[in-house]
């Protein structure tokens, strides 16, 4: 059994067991009362809030603890949008951030606010150009997370910081990701950060804001955490996150090494094993132990499902695995592959045997998904000038299937339309275009939905 | 060391921290993933769901884990208020509610709905004809409390929610401080709770939502808790608030049973053994581990302090004891003393020998105190027409001990008039001629702030 997704959600951290269970004793009562039980829980929860703010390289009373990371978005972007209502009511966020800052971003706009979605490349990075051109007068806020959480790609949040304090608008860093690697460098503004992605528990979230940045809390009063959370605290929870964080920390520059090595040789491993996958996200400035690529021709769900039945738990960005049936935005955003997606990311410890035996797996579990979906297994060399396929009713991965058959019957020169209604068609057919080396023409909308995608041969 | 303010927060249950402690090791995946881990976090959570919603009374379907009982009221509330918007934006609440509730209401007519305040009488309970006089054509919620956290009162909810039902109006019951005890009765459409007030850990709350009452949860969209509560799961909370829950049910007839008597002891002995004090909330339907009572002539902050030191811990709602400044809104609410407040709710297992040993204690704390402000030992027989006591610039409870002082040195229907401008005064001067039998006559409001109160001897 290998637990391969820690980018969802880490293990608890040995540390963060024995601070929850020490603090069971001690962190029960209201922090706010002022008998012997009420202050033992305000030393804790004191004591958390500083440990924390050393590592994250704060003051301790910039910093709050929530419920959870998502909260800390949602009450952190509510909170500095309305605290700068007077500058204006618009936001920049990146198209690959989490949906928590997605939706909150969308309910802003739902509320008569304006967004700005800043394109990444297909590495999955904004430009800081981009981003600079982004910002208006008006904007409120910015938002730009440390690491993408799909894919792993490492932002350039210090540069954005810096045009932004120029620019004189708040920069809020989603760092669920990297706050168990390191703080985050530059001169951001706020920062959430969620404790089970580092070991913590769940139930704890972190929200900073900075002295001097405007920011209006939102939703009905409440006394709890400078008025910036609401709710009774979760002191043993607290106490834990605080005390795993600094336990990640003190081993982050070893186990960061150790495991950029793992996932270095998946993303050199992988490409040779199983023919026509695509790794994705930048090979270099990435989190250190996440590691994702497509396979195209199969479904992530089925191959989710192999891998578990192998002993691998991993995630997947394909649409089949999600509730909403539409891929992944980070990969649509990047313009890569998503059929067929893996994400691969290790908990602190994980052993070099552990991947050598998942790279043994993968390829197998691949090969059954193909052979069960009828995938094509080589690309003949066909003569036709062009041909159509009926893909209607198929989805993902079915419709690139037809594609990738049909191209072996048409010549160099040559193109193939995909009459397709599945939405995801729309990604995966350019995104398979560009790792086959193939041509995208286009694609013309059908009057009763869907559309014919073009593509010409050229290899 | 006697911890008796169970009403704020209980010890975590032994049940509790099992479910817990075996839980760490099972529920800290992503429920929503597919492999394993993920599909036993999903199982534990599923199990938690059934066990919480058979405690209550509830479909599981129904019920939805927040990470507090005052998330729970905040986002109960706004769903429930959106989703009757087109009915209209009129909210009652009971004068008692907990403040998350008030403050709920408070910001919905921030932003342009209307608020009922129902009063209650001098026990703490809200008079049923006067809630169905505030209901209205445009009332889109109703919220009454199962019973009073500060005073103990149970509230007639049973008979409240049918009239609501009757006119067509979702009612929300915060059953905070009862759910221990058992289910709330009748015909309610909406309920509230919060865990560390059962023994479960904090960072749980429950939030239940009857199947076809209009809710449109309210926030940035969210896929988890039925898209009713954002962020992460906190599962090994929730198992543990779950099997807590099920293990105080198991004891609570028993429990309540024996709680009840040693609070009726403390009813009884108090006003026996503690000279002009006011035993405050219903005598008979009120919970049965609490009971609060108000000495006049002290301060609270100084009478907790002092059982502190003798090792008992207790809340109070006096105005010196909080950051606010203002007596407890449910004292004010009833009518009653303020001063001096003290609250006992004993934790389950609380022995009847602690309960003496307060009793034994609690006479020299308040006397000492007395002492030491210069409070009146007897009112004397005076022979003045009318005496002015000039409190300017003194706080609670200093202007009703120079009132009590004063009251000894006029004649039987003669008056004394205390200038004060301390806000307290207008609640505790009229509270002390209630429970000293002697006449209010009124408050003369002076320019420069604070009033002038007159009160005419009787006895």
């Amino acid at each position: 059994m290998a637990y391969f997704d820690a980018a969802s959600s880490a293990p608890l951290h040995p540390v963060a067991r024995q601070a929850l269970q020490a603090s069971l004793d001690e962190g029960w009562a209201d922090p706010s009362r002022l008998y012997r039980e009420g202050r033992r829980a305000r030393l804790l929860l004191d004591a958390a809030r500083e440990a924390a703010a050393e590592a994250v390289g704060c003051r301790a009373d910039e910093l709050v603890f929530t419920s959870s990371g998502t909260r800390a978005l949602h009450d952190g972007m509510a909170g500095a949008l309305a605290g700068r209502r007077r500058v204006g009511r618009h936001v920049v966020v990146s198209a690959v951030e989490h949906s928590a800052v997605l939706h909150s971003a969308a309910a802003h706009e739902s509320d008569g606010g304006s967004v700005t979605e800043v394109g990444v490349g297909r590495e999955g990075r904004v430009a800081v150009a981009a981003y600079a051109d982004a910002l208006r007068s008006d904007t409120a806020l910015a938002c730009l997370q440390s690491a993408n959480h799909e894919v792993g790609t490492v932002q350039p949040v210090a540069e954005v910081a810096h045009l932004c304090r120029e620019a004189g608008v708040p920069l809020l860093v989603d760092a669920a990701q990297s706050l168990a690697w390191g703080p985050v460098e530059g001169d951001w503004s706020l920062l959430t950060g969620s404790a089970h992605k580092w070991g913590g528990p769940a139930g704890v979230g972190i929200l900073v804001v900075r002295k001097g940045v405007r920011f209006a809390a939102q939703g009905p009063a409440d006394e709890r955490e400078s008025g910036r959370a609401a709710g009774f605290e979760n002191i043993p929870g607290i106490v834990a996150a605080a005390a795993s964080l600094r336990a990640v920390r003190a081993e982050a520059a070893g186990e960061a090494a150790r495991l950029r090595e793992l996932t270095e040789r998946i993303r050199v491993r992988v490409p040779e094993l199983v023919p026509d996958v695509e790794v994705v996200g930048d090979p270099e400035r990435r989190l250190p132990h996440l590691v994702t690529f497509s396979c195209l021709y199969v479904d992530g769900e089925s191959v989710l499902h192999g891998l578990d039945r192998s002993g691998f738990s991993v995630s997947s960005g394909s649409s089949c695995t999600s509730s909403t049936l539409t891929p992944s935005h980070v990969l649509r955003a990047m313009g890569v592959v998503s059929e067929g997606n893996v994400r691969v990311s290790l908990p602190p410890g994980t052993e070099a045997g552990e991947v050598e035996r998942f790279l043994d797996v993968l390829p197998g579990v691949v090969r059954e998904v193909r052979e069960k979906l009828g995938a094509p297994v080589t690309s003949a060399a066909g003569a036709a000038e062009s041909v159509t396929v009926d893909a209607l009713g198929l989805s993902c991965p079915l419709p690139v299937i037809e594609l990738a058959k049909a191209i072996g019957r048409v010549r160099v020169g040559g193109t193939v339309s995909v009459v397709a209604d599945d939405e995801v068609a729309a990604v995966d057919i350019p995104a398979w275009c560009f790792t086959q080396g193939q041509e995208y023409v286009g694609a013309e909308p059908r009057p009763r939905g869907g559309a014919s995608y073009v593509v010409r041969r050229l290899v």
